[in-house]
C-alpha cells in the first residue's frame, strides 16, 4: 500500500477516534438504552450504534471507495476482503461501558486486500491510544512500544482468559485441558475488552490471551498491534486468522504460542469436524 | 473512637499514603530484584519491603503506642486486636507490579480492638485513592461513593473471580459450585489486585468478589470500604472476618450474598472439619 495514502488514512482514522471518544466521555453518565443481541449477555447500547453511525458517515464522505465492516449494521455486507476494509467495533466491551464506565475502547483494523495495514484502539475512558501501522511498530500514545520479552517460561507468564473456557458446556473448548493451563500459568486476568486484552499484550503486560469467540471486529486492530511487536496471532488450532468470520484467536508471544495450543487447547469443533 | 483523634490519624496515614505512593511512581522504571515467598508466583520485592518499612517508621514515630500488623515483616506479632492497629499492605498486587508496572495499590486498614475504624486503597499508579471512616461512608478521591445498587438479580452481576478456583485440585472450594456460579453470572473479572477488587466493588463497577486466601492485610481496608456503602463482607461460610487469620472472602451487594453462598459455596475445608 502507498504510504502517502496510508498516512493520510491512518491520520483521518485517528482523529475520528479521538472525536467519537470524546463524544463518548461527554455522555457517559446520561441514561441509557440497554438491549441486548444473541443472548441477555450480549448487550448493545444507543451509543454504541451512534458511535458506528458516526464513523460510516465520516468513511463514506471522505473515502466513498472504502468499505466498512462494522457491529452495528452501518456497515457493508462483505463476502470477500478485497479493496480497502474498515473493520470497526464502535464500543468493545459493552458490558464494562455499561457496568462500569470505563474499561471499553474504540478499535479499528484498516486491511488492504485482507491485509491488516493500520490497527488503533483507544481505550476511552484513560484517554490511551495504542496505534500500529504494518512494518513500522506499534506506539502506545507516543510511545514505540518494545518488542515482546521472549525469555519468560510458560510458567511465569501472564495469560487473559475468561473464566467461561472453564465451563465443562462451553462448545467449543474442552475445560479440562484449559484447567491443566491454568494450573501451569503464573497467573490469568480478565479485563471484559478484548480490544484492551490485546492492546495490553503488545505493550508486555500479559503474555497472551486465549478466547474462543470473537468477532471480525473484535480482533481485526488487536491482531495487527500484537504481531507489530513480534507476536503471534492466529486462531486457537494455528491457522490464519479469517477476518469474515467468528474465530478462536490465540495471541501470544512467540515461543509459548505453540506450547499452549499443542500442549492444553483441545478444540471441539476441530473435533467434530474431523 | 473519638472522632477527632480518628481525624487526625486518618490524615496522617492519607499523607504517607500519597508520599509513599510518589516514591512507587518515581522508582516503577528501576531495575527490580524480585524474589519469592511461599510459592513461585508469591512474588516481593525491595520495594514491598521499603515500603513498609517507611510505614513502620512513621507510625511508630508518631503514634508509639499503635501497633502494626504487616505483610513484609516489619510489624508486631499480634496474637490479639486490641488496641489501634495499623493492617498495611505496602503493595497489593505485586505480580501486577512487576509484569504490568500498574494495577496494585496501597492498603491500609486501622482497626480500634477489633473494629475497622478507618480505610484507605490507593492505587499508585492511577493516583486514585479510595477512603472511609466507620459510620462516614466511602470515597473515591473526593467523591463520596452512593451505596450499592441493590436491584441488580445475581444473573445481571459482574463478580470478580480468580480461575483459580474452578481447577478441581484446588484445596479450598468445589470447583463445580463455581462451574455453575459462572454459568449463572452475567460475566467475571479478574485484575489481579484483592485491594482494588474490594474499591471496585465499593464503586459499584462490580457486584461482587470472591476469593479463597486472603491475609488480612489483603481484605482490611477493602472490608470497610465495602461495608460503608452498603455492601456485606464475611468468610465465604458466612461467618465473620478474622483479622488475625488468612481467609476465604465474599465481598458483595447485599442481595446477592447469601444467595452465592447458599447455592454455590461449597468449601472443602468446611466439610473435612465437620
Amino acid at each position: 500500500m502507498d504510504k502517502q495514502l496510508r498516512n493520510e488514512v491512518f491520520e483521518s482514522a485517528k482523529s475520528w477516534v479521538l472525536e467519537a471518544g470524546e463524544r463518548i466521555r461527554e455522555n457517559i453518565d446520561a441514561p441509557r438504552q440497554i438491549e441486548t443481541k444473541s443472548n441477555p449477555n450480549d448487550l448493545v447500547t444507543e451509543m454504541d450504534q451512534q458511535t458506528e453511525q458516526f464513523f460510516a458517515e465520516k468513511i463514506r464522505s471522505k473515502y466513498p471507495e472504502h468499505f466498512l465492516l462494522g457491529e452495528e449494521g452501518f456497515g457493508d455486507d462483505l463476502t470477500e476482503l478485497k479493496g480497502m476494509v474498515w473493520i470497526v467495533d464502535p464500543i468493545d466491551g459493552t458490558m464494562n461501558f455499561v457496568h462500569q464506565k470505563r474499561n471499553f475502547a474504540i478499535s479499528i483494523g484498516i486491511y488492504v486486500d485482507g491485509i491488516g495495514e493500520i490497527g488503533l484502539i483507544y481505550n476511552v475512558m484513560e484517554d490511551v491510544l495504542y496505534t500500529a501501522k504494518r512494518g513500522e511498530g506499534a506506539y502506545k500514545n507516543d510511545w514505540k512500544l518494545p518488542e515482546l520479552n521472549h525469555e519468560r517460561p510458560l510458567h511465569q507468564s501472564i495469560l487473559a482468559l475468561n473464566t467461561t473456557w472453564m465451563i465443562p458446556e462451553n462448545p467449543y473448548i474442552e475445560h479440562t485441558g484449559v484447567q491443566e493451563l491454568v494450573k501451569k500459568l503464573r497467573s490469568t486476568r480478565s479485563y471484559g475488552s478484548a480490544a484492551l486484552e490485546f492492546a495490553f499484550v503488545a505493550e508486555g503486560v500479559m503474555d497472551g490471551y486465549l478466547t474462543m469467540t470473537l468477532m471480525p471486529w473484535d480482533f481485526a486492530a488487536g491482531a495487527i498491534l500484537v504481531k507489530e511487536v513480534g507476536g503471534v496471532v492466529t486462531q486457537a488450532d494455528k491457522e490464519p486468522l479469517n477476518l469474515l468470520e467468528k474465530s478462536t484467536v490465540l495471541a501470544s508471544r512467540s515461543p509459548i504460542h505453540d506450547e499452549i495450543i499443542d500442549q492444553y487447547v483441545s478444540l471441539k469443533k476441530a473435533k467434530s469436524d474431523r
